[in-house]
């Protein structure tokens, strides 16, 4: 692969650099989204795309995605985000602006299967996954050759029982400031607590089953004894609990009792690189708020 | 089946009474949400879900619903629709309101075929089709036991190559006024321009292929004929040109070489009335908007 | 619905009368397709459709389901079986043959919740579903009425706490020597053990889940709980332990997180209707064989 | 990519040294099945999979599949393929048989689109496609990087309308006696009638909508002005007839009318790769049989 692979433009948004997105989560109460599109009109931004749900009519939680243009975006944000704290503050919402044309930083951790990293490294390159892709680490140095050969660096951190704690203190340091994501792409080492709350909601994993079925290890086997007729995997935010954290997104394909454990590892592989990249696709694309271990999805 | 079949409640809308929901497409320009939003906002509304499409943020169409809840809203909606015409009028748009609780009224036209009909009848006994199926007129008169047994009125009006014109009158009769939506639920005679203008946007027809493939008669034996590897149904709005009106929605299913005409018959019958189900739920639930042969589907 | 209705012709099988079915599990060993297609010939049979599965190519099980016509068939097909043991005794084999003509009888057990029943009894009454169906018994009379409708004897055995082994009782005489499968359409009554073990392998339940996840009570509610991002139906064999039995057919549909629990059991009772009955069709098709708690499904 | 990417091992098919394909068709007849399964019991071959098909009961056609494993096959081979011809003249039977160990070898055509071709590398390096790729030939020069990474020779051979004769010339002096198939994997440019009989039923194209809908050029922009809510993607084998060959496979995934051309053109491009990839793994595992315009796939 020649270093002359760089990504596509995205054709869709012809001048990225005046799309903003904002994220909002609140309770819910009447006045909302006037509230917030006269803000914006008066701003000068043009409502493009907006998405809204409200948990329960009354009294429970509204949730809001919009994507706006506005001229001159990154010289006026500050002045727009320290004028919107007048409406936010009203309403008492948690919410968020971001730059289309920020891409997020990724970095992707992987172990000895490459499907998924090289869906994403196919997706970045095509200008569909609209990210950086700043760094891919692993515990062996297997596919260096591939992702070097994209540009991008490569670190090789060996995982041990005993050096378990000491890789990862290497592993944050290599991403401390550099990095908006991570991507655990059949990544098979346990990460720490400390790891994920400084993360929080920040880490995706791929879990090669339909959660919550056959939570934790060989999930294909699991699904093998227990003669399912579909096969699934899940793309979630990792948690504290094993297998637990809010799922992003799911996806199956149907199996037959001709499909042996290699064959359901095999089918899986496809449906996991798919799921882990719509996954990260929403991400980087600020399509995703996490309320309650749940995930609001605005795709 | 005994006359105690009735629709269930509706669980969702617990209050049906004071949901309304507004359909808005208008040339795009800054400015639309936060003027309806602030409208809504001043009349007291609360808006529970909103969609807009914006078809080209420069100079395109804008479409937009929005469900909100008004309290007394029967009684002031005519004062808010007056009101209204100045929000509307400075955007150019075209607009409706509509009450959640005036459940549109259904006229069926069907031929020997029963399992859209079956499934149309199905889902609304089940609460799932929130409408009136007034009446259900056939060429035969086959369904009459069924279709009054759910206290609904059967029309027999017979079609010959002779009588057509005339038919199509004693049909035009039994709808006027009393009916608003038509849908042709494997109806196999053609309707005439005439009446597809009356009735524009307002008549629901499915196909049985996926079109645009196998437009015309025989679809199924012109995807045997074609060994195809998927079949599908299509539920469109009729216009003048035969199969070739605003796709509502399609559905496919696998089949195989094993598939001989009548399986593809038996597989598509399941299709065909699922996909029907599904536009016709839609279209109630004020959930289409029709621009240039196409829908915006908010759904 | 007038009691005109009867089953339709089922066109794919022009001569139903001279078609048989044999299944045939064994362990595996060189020259059984042989030996069974050869003895077939002889016999003057023409195998129309023929599947087999090797669990393990050394040493494993063997399966196979042929399809033969043979002319005569329900006079000569005592003696071709007793002909036939000589050929399954070779082979260790565990057989049967079922003529296609003598359809398999069906009781259905549903409580309160229709669309299962309902979709059972319009693919029966369509042709799709190629079996008799027996009767209804359920533990409400809510639904004598559509039954009846269609000339189908209706059983109201009310089940309570204290009267439960009496209600089983009840049941099981009412179906003795009359029933090939019983099909727990959406029956919300756990059944005993007894029962169980008498209707090896010929009870079919629906579970509304996508098993094994959400085993036991309010799946739905469960599915809700965990946020997942697509919802299933699961029909499996009854065995002792609950929703633990042999799968036979998943199927699942995407759901989002606007989707309340009550959403999800709308969307769900159609995944349930259209699983349960391919289930339901492919046992009374003889397609389907048992072995360690999984199926074989020669669909 | 280094060179260190081989193709890793099958699991399935742990000897596949003694592992035989058989595919046959012939006018169907009592007694095919049990001649050659008599026929490989008495050479000592163990069947392992055997797929059929009929036709039509009465005087159709009957199409064969088997898997068999037999001791020495390569050395063996020769001798039985002489003996069956006495069992295939006795049904007039077309046949062949392929050993699984002899990998077929595959030129892929490729234009400047890289998904389809990328993923045919990935899945071969994979080892899921169990193939050679032989060499990758292209009238640009873009991708010689990334074939040659895997070890692959790539040959530039550009077109122009005035050596359209020329270009195909040197490209069949490439491909002569070195391949066993061609993958049109987004060629964009037209194989000629000569070069097509040559290759007859061993040239896949991937086409890039479902057909038969949106034949011919820019299939994306006419879905996309029909307005239809699923797209799709057609591989078939190219015959004289544009896009009017056999079908080997399909697929679509939905899309709503938020979806303008370019986002039609990134989700149609992630079913295009699955679907071509699909019917390749399926030609070279020997599964594929053609029939008057169709294919009879034992999947």
């Amino acid at each position: 692969m020649s270093h002359s692979y760089q990504p596509q433009q995205n054709k869709r948004l012809e001048d990225k650099s005046i799309r903003a997105r904002m994220l909002i989560s609140c309770p819910d109460k009447a006045g909302i989204v006037a509230a917030v599109s006269q803000f914006l009109y008066e701003q000068g931004a043009n409502i493009v795309q907006s998405d809204q749900y409200t948990m329960d009519p009354e009294g429970g939680m509204f949730f809001m995605r919009i994507e706006f243009d506005l001229q001159d975006l990154e010289q006026r944000l500050p002045t727009l985000q320290e004028d919107f704290t007048r409406v936010a503050d009203r309403f008492s919402m948690r919410w968020s602006i971001f730059r289309a044309a920020r891409r997020k930083r990724i970095a992707v951790l992987v172990s000895k299967e490459d499907h998924c990293l090289l869906e994403l490294l196919w997706q970045w390159q095509s200008g569909d996954l609209d990210a950086e892709i700043s760094m891919v680490i692993s515990n062996h140095d297997d596919m260096r050759g591939i992702v070097e050969s994209f540009g991008i660096p490569y670190h090789h951190v060996p995982v041990t029982a005993e050096t378990k704690a000491e890789a990862e203190q290497k592993q944050r340091e290599l991403i401390a400031g550099k990095v908006d994501l991570i991507v655990l792409a059949r990544y098979m080492q346990i990460v720490s607590p400390k790891f994920i709350e400084q993360y929080h909601n920040r880490i995706i994993n791929i879990h090669h089953s339909f959660l919550p079925a056959f939570v934790g290890g060989k999930p294909y086997q699991q699904a093998y004894n227990r003669g399912v007729k579909l096969i699934g995997a899940t793309a979630h935010y990792v948690t504290e609990e094993l297998d637990g954290g809010p799922i992003i997104e799911q996806d199956i394909q149907r199996v037959t009792h001709r499909d042996e454990v290699n064959e359901l590892k095999r089918i899986g592989r496809h449906i996991e690189r798919i799921v882990l990249a719509r996954a990260v696709k929403w991400h980087v694309e600020d399509r995703l708020l996490v309320y309650q271990n749940k995930t609001v999805a605005f795709v």
